[in-house]
Parts: C-alpha cells; structure tokens; sequence
C-alpha cells in the first residue's frame, strides 16, 4: 500500500523561502513517500494525507478529502485561523529550537540596541560627534515581554543573564524563575506600570488584534531610566495599531520602536514608518525558518502520528493558537 | 589619630567624569577619612596615603612621599604602567560586576549587530527596500574572543547561551565550561582560523601593542557564513593597527568592525573611521565606570587594607595588568 502523500503550498516566498529549496528538503526526509509541489505537481487529490503550508489561499487546503493533518511552516497560524473552508483536521505549529533561537537573536539585539542608545551614537558617527551620553546600565532597566510561549520565555531568559529587570505577561498564568510574571487582563495594567521596554511575542488572535495601540502605550512607564518607552514587536503587524504608533512616537507618548512585522508587507514605500528617525525596521525576519531544520520535524512529527502517539503542538481552535 | 587621606585625581572626562560627582560619592562612602580633590585642595602632601585616579599627569603621584596603595578608577592600567615615577605601592584595577555587565552588555550588541546584518538593514531601510537577505543562525558562527579575564569570560558565557560557537584566547591557560579555550603565542593561529567575529578585550601591554594587525587579520576564517571576518575592539586603541585596519576594511580581508577606542581619543574630525561605511564607532563608552559601585569597592577595600587583609585585583607590573 502507497503511503498518503504530502502536499506542500508555499507561497509569497522570499529568497529564503524557495518552493524548490523545500521540496528538496522534504525528499531528503520522507523516504518513500511522495513529496508533491503544488500547483505543479500532477497527482489525484484524494492520495494527499498531509500538507505542509506557507500562506496558502483561502480554500486551497479543501481540495483534499482525504487530508489528516495541516502542518504550518511557520509559527503564527492566523491567517489559516481566518480561513473558514478550513479542513477540520489537526493544525500543527512548527515549534523547532532554530526559531526559538533566531527569535531571542532578534530580541535582545533590539533591546540592547535601544538600551544602549544606539539610535543616538549612529547619528553621532553621521555627525562626526564623539560625546557619550550618559549610559544606565541594564539592571536600571524593566523589560516587559508580552508572550510567554516557547519564544517569550527564552528571550526572558537571555535578557535576565545579561542583567535586565525582566517581567512577562501572558494570557493565562505562566511561572518562570527570574522572571516576575503577570497574566490574563486584569493584571496587564501593573506589568505595563514597570515597563520600559516592552517586547510583543503575542500570538495574532480576535483577542489581540490591534492590542498595540495608544490606550496601551499610554500604561507603559514614564519617569523610567530612558524617559520614554520602547516598543519592539516581533509577533505579527495585526497585533500593532500603526497609525497610533506614529502619533506616539511624534508625541513622544512612545521614544523608538522597533518593528520587523506591519499590517501590509512588504510595507509599502509610502509608509512613513521607512523613513522616521525613531523607528529601526527590518523585513519580516526576525526569525526565519530553516527549511532543514523543518522539514525533518514534519517528517518526524507523520511518523509518530501513523504509529498512533499525540501530535506535538496542535492549534487550539478555541484560543486560537 | 587621623585617618590617612584619600586623594582623587581625575582628569580629561566627559559627563561621567565629573570630578564634583566622584567626589560627592567617596564623601558617602569614606565615614570621616578625608577625601582631597585634586588640584583644588589644600592640605599636606605627607598626609595622603590613598589615591584614587583617572588619567593622572605623568609624575604626579610621585608628589605623595606617604602614599600606600593606588586605586585605578578603570579596566586600563596601561597609562600608569608607562609613568616611569609611578610610585612602588600597590596599584589595584577596579573590577566590580556593573564594569562586567556593561562590557557584556557591549559586546553581545555589537556581535549580533554584525550577525544580523545591521549595516545592510540599516541601508535598507534608508532605501526603502523590503529584501531580506538570507540570514545564518548563531549555531553556524563561530566567534572568538580575545582575553579572557573577568570581562571576556562573562561575554562569551552570554554568547553562547546564544547560540554562538565560541572560543577565547588568552595569555596563559584558562578553562572555561562550554568554551574552547586556547593559549599563548603557539595558539594563536588555530583560535583566528575558527574565528569569524573576532572580539578584542585584551589589556594593553608591550606584549599586545598593535596586536590588531594585517598579519592577524589575515589569519582569520576566510570561509565562514558571514565572508569576511569582522573585528569588534573594546579593549584599547593601542591594540590597533588603525592603518591596517581601514585597509584590510577596503580590500575585504575584514567584513566590517566596531571600534570603541582608538589611538587618539576623541576620535580627531579627520580620521576615516568616522564615515566608513563598514565601521560602526562609538566613543568609548563600551563600559563607562559607575562612580556609585567604584568608590564602594575602593572604600571596602581600604578598610580590608587597613586591617591586614590583601588587596584584590593587584595588577603585575612584570605582566603589566
């Protein structure tokens, strides 16, 4: 008997995102199983039992009767959340140590970079100024990480060894040592209150959505160690008001932000945020996903799910992540 | 009978140099030792039996016939070790956990900046382009750092809980859990040739003068993910060969370098550094002294003196550190 084949839908791709590269990938790991890349491949739909997915079209997944499990080759699930032809089978996060790492590279590289005035000594150099400013160091400094998921809680880890004051707020209540955790709604107000840099790793649910704005950035600290609060977001551009973020950082309600993620990307050459002196932004890759590293978790994760053991990390449709 | 005096001479800062504020500071810390700042006030020279300084004048110290221990204000003894009328008294190097954090807290910023592609995304973004170029985990960089002493230990401990691959090289032998560790001249070779950041904390003797060379630079691994090397001094500009440095910038034997210090400091308007594209500059500020921390550690350590204990932190005048 022919083992179910595994489809894969990669789509919108950057360099490091190359259907070829991944297909590559998955025939390295899959043995005898067919590995199709869609909409190339020439194939009957009912032989597809998996697929692995990267921003597929709405609807496209329903054209496989016989499909058992999603996999995303990502982190965030809110754009097939959002799809309501969805196939109602399990739906399964990538959760790979490689992005755990690449997200914490990116983390503490932007609170240092804001901590340690960055933004200022770069245009000190344009300027040919040499004239420190005075530097705190990182144990004046409260760090605020909203996430406390795989991500969240190794980028609280890091930032805590290298002397920063860490707190976490999640949604439901979390412990990690070191780290002064706060959850759920009530709660949020108090962990802003102690923030000078916060850090958003949130999943992108209903619940969130637009969770970046003024009204929130307004609870942050304000006599802190440097003035004016930090925001950096990680997490995805739905979860930020963007048009509140500008007002604030113009009002100085907000005094930088970091931003890798935006409502519309590639972000548009119109966007003001290209262009604004308090703003350090990257192309939506704070953490890229290793197509190695991936394809040999999928093709672990089929093998467990045939011999009949639990799928590791499945969406709970219900919270949405 | 009276406490010996302590006095301080500081000289050549900047905002957190202040005199009147190291002053204030060791007023809180010395009970009813007298605390002298130097050159303004009056008093017998017999009387001063500490000194507490900061870029002292060649030969000025040798004004104190009484004078029992000398107290560093820095990291960096390499100015007074050049004095030949340096009195023969213990001269002790400040080494308090806050001169460690921020040295870390430097050097982690400045190896993921060059990890990460900072100076391409920072072009990037003046250029409004939205092109992430692929990006390489810690797991496959391999950094190497140079002296490891108080400061380079606790850096390559942050690094690679990072993910780094990292290793260190020092004058006589160290271990180090989880870091490769090499040792002395015969070493030296192996340690650049698994280098690609390369990060300089040495101390400056006659021994380590323009050690930053092209013949070092040269031996660095050519064939790591990033290219060419980079190099991150925060030690002493005396280490540099600033020559070979801009050069080996231009012909791409180095990628790209972060320099904290120079050979002349401040940094003179004409020098290249300041407006090469591949260097990122700051004006010695990696590890700025906290008056608050240092006149506590030297107010303790005079007590500890005073009641027979050994001084900690004596520097070698044979080694030079």
């Amino acid at each position: 008997m022919n083992k179910g084949a595994l489809a894969l839908l990669i789509h919108g791709g950057t360099e490091n995102w190359s259907p070829q590269r991944w297909k590559g990938r998955f025939d390295d790991v899959c043995g005898d199983r067919r590995v199709l890349l869609l909409p190339d491949a020439a194939f009957d739909p009912a032989d597809v039992h998996y697929a692995a997915v990267w921003k597929p079209a709405p609807g496209e997944l329903a054209a496989f009767p016989n499909l058992r499990v999603i996999f995303n080759l990502g982190a965030g699930v809110d754009a097939l959340m959002a799809d309501s032809s969805l196939p109602q089978v399990p739906l399964v996060r990538v959760a790979v140590g490689d992005l755990t790492q690449r997200m914490t590279e990116y983390v503490t590289l932007h609170v240092l970079m804001h901590h340690r005035q960055e933004l200022y000594l770069r245009a000190s150099q344009r300027e040919k100024r040499w004239q420190p400013k005075f530097q705190w160091p990182a144990s004046a400094v409260s760090v605020g990480v909203m996430g406390l998921g795989t991500l969240g809680a190794d980028a609280a880890e890091v930032l805590k060894r290298i002397g920063f004051r860490v707190a976490g707020w999640s949604r439901s209540a979390r412990q990690i040592e070191g780290i002064e955790c706060f959850h759920g709604q009530g709660q949020l107000a108090p962990f802003l209150a102690r923030t000078d840099i916060l850090v958003c790793l949130l999943p992108l649910t209903p619940d969130t959505r637009h969770i970046l704005n003024r009204g929130l950035f307004a609870k942050l600290n304000r006599s802190g160690p440097t003035g004016a609060p930090v925001l950096i977001n990680a997490g995805r551009g739905g979860l930020q008001n963007e048009v509140d973020i500008l007002s604030c950082l113009d009002d100085g309600t907000l005094g930088a932000a970091s931003l890798d993620v935006f409502a519309h990307e590639p972000l548009p050459a119109e966007s003001p945020f290209w262009t604004h002196p308090k703003v350090v932004l990257t192309p939506h890759n704070a953490a890229d996903t290793d197509p190695d590293e991936i394809s040999k978790y999928v093709a672990r994760q089929i093998e467990r799910f045939e011999a009949g053991a639990a799928l590791d990390n499945v969406v709970d449709p219900a919270r949405g992540y």
